[in-house]
């Protein structure tokens, strides 16, 4: 192992596939990388059951023994504070003490949020950790914070969205001068609701960033801009109205292909073609989404996340923590603290 | 004319195709319903100019002069007090006085929103009238109340925008006993930002509706439920959302199939398979979008709307009001307010 090796802490109970997706994205990723090592979190019963008889490089695989698992519905504050033996609070305590560089789950949104807080801590200035969701556009790729943790921010903490998704777009999707939009109903300053009128104002007057005003939801499936700032809960509707329309689109488009012998001859023409274009519309490619604002690295998968899934977020491993994103985000919140205008 | 006949007033100035697409619209609506008469309001020299040469039955047609023209980017307050003589404004007092069953317009939509509450006027206990759209589902279409009024509502509102939205989903599209979901991130009750948490416990305690709950965005492309009630906000970005990714999604759909020969020949044979699925999700096949809660009735449709979009809309008219929209709506507010909790 170089000494440049990632130390990845995997959840390996996280998500509606564990044990399995993770641990067979994890055996990919280190197939094809040769960055990174990978603590397996979890139960380590069914890690070994999930492990026997498949191959890979068992020097770059330990397994860490958590006894228990948080399920999907359980509330998640209690959830962290009672099962102190579960993979979450054992996965971000190895980030905490400094014996994994990053800590990756597909298990309870809610519980990698608190426990992130609660057990790695926030960055001084940082209120929430807002969730930076990479959503597939037809130009690559744009970021939209915060896509599901703040339901109710402050005008400040949209600012702040605004640095940390800059900082994440440069330094791990590698875009020079990304630009940031506000997502809005309409271009013009003025319009949206009253706290959204009041952001952009916010963010016209923000160092550091390349805002260049409203976006309009119907514009940037497009990729009109690189990152997009909102709030957690137009975040998450707007994630899942994507995730929804291309779903519903698609499936009629296939009911349409099987309506007549013609279109059946038709669709297997197309078939290679349409291959390329579905895949850089699966929000699969991308990985996963980090919280942006922690003292350490967290980063959260899909609960349906399958094993191809796991092992992209893997693969991004590396650039969080050789870009030194934490570093980053603590010197540019401090900086804007300094210009924050009284609220 | 029969005396069922359904007057409506078309503004004739409205919409980036103006007045080429509302008048075309006018004329192949007589074509196909016997049921309506249309009064086109708008520069009458315009109008002739663009009627001349073409067929219409002109018993069914009158021309009502209105010398002015609100132009989309003008402040609409401002625009609805100064042009007394706009389209807009001569359109709504048509129905104002009775002399007009129905107002329809693609105008501004801040202008008709605004002229329609000073003019018409709003149903008692109406705080600002919603905008209902219908958009395309995988199972025909359902209503999503407000779609683009109401920035920043209050919960009292939203219970209104239940009641509205069911009496248009059962009056005017035909379902028996619509179902209402909360657009929301998730089906539990305790989803959401703190006003979204609050509107779902005043919804559950809503006489007269059947209220399933949350429904998250990625189920209602879908049609998971007939009425999706939300602030205008949240409501515009969704439909918006929808919008562009459906065009996002299908240009790539257009480029991968002109990406080779193969999948060229492919694209020739599924095209008439396809133009069924594409007609489904083509939101002008649905219409105009109704101002709910105003003493008139007021539909406005897309600035963008075509001949057909507007056609569409003026077929839905007799609908709206031979079913007593406006009185039914009267009659069920009524009722809510007897049902008000204290705010």
């Amino acid at each position: 192992m170089s000494e440049k090796t990632v130390r990845v802490a995997l959840d390996a109970m996280g998500g509606d596939n564990a044990p399995d997706a993770p641990i067979d994205g994890a055996l990919l990723a280190l197939t094809r990388s040769d960055e990174i090592s990978i603590m397996l979190v979890g139960r380590e019963d069914d890690i070994r059951r999930s492990l026997s008889g498949k191959e890979y490089d068992d020097s770059r695989i330990t397994i860490v023994n958590a006894a228990e698992v948080i399920e999907m519905a359980e509330h998640p504050v209690n959830a962290i504070r009672r099962k102190k033996d579960s993979s979450i609070v054992v996965g971000l305590n190895l980030v905490k003490d400094g014996q994994a560089d990053i800590f990756v789950s597909a298990g309870s949104t809610g519980a990698v949020l608190v426990g992130g807080q609660l057990i790695t801590g926030r960055i001084k200035g940082v209120d929430r950790a807002p969730i930076a969701a990479v959503y597939p556009t037809t130009s690559g790729g744009a970021v939209l914070i915060d896509s599901g943790a703040n339901m109710d921010p402050r005008v400040k903490n949209i600012r702040q969205y605004a640095v940390m998704g800059s900082i994440y777009a440069r330094e791990v999707m590698g875009i020079q001068n990304p630009t940031v939009g506000l997502l809005n109903i309409g271009a013009e300053e003025e319009k949206g609701n009253a706290f959204y009128i009041e952001a952009h104002k916010a963010l016209k007057e923000t160092p550091g960033i390349n805002f260049t005003g409203n976006i309009e939801a119907r514009d940037f499936p497009m990729g009109k801009v690189d990152v997009v700032v909102c709030d957690a809960f137009t975040g998450n509707i707007v994630l899942k109205t994507l995730e929804g329309t291309a779903k519903a689109l698609l499936g009629m488009v296939k009911q349409g292909l099987m309506s007549s012998l013609r279109s059946k001859i038709g669709g297997l023409l197309i078939k290679p073609a349409l291959k390329g274009t579905l895949k850089k519309m699966d929000a699969s490619e991308y990985g996963g989404a980090p919280l942006l604002g922690l003292k350490g690295l967290v980063v959260k998968t899909h609960g349906s996340a399958t094993a191809k899934e796991v092992c992209n977020t893997l693969l991004q491993c590396p650039s969080f923590v050789n870009n030194n994103i934490v570093e980053k985000i603590t010197a540019s919140l401090a900086e804007l603290e300094e210009n924050e205008p009284q609220e």
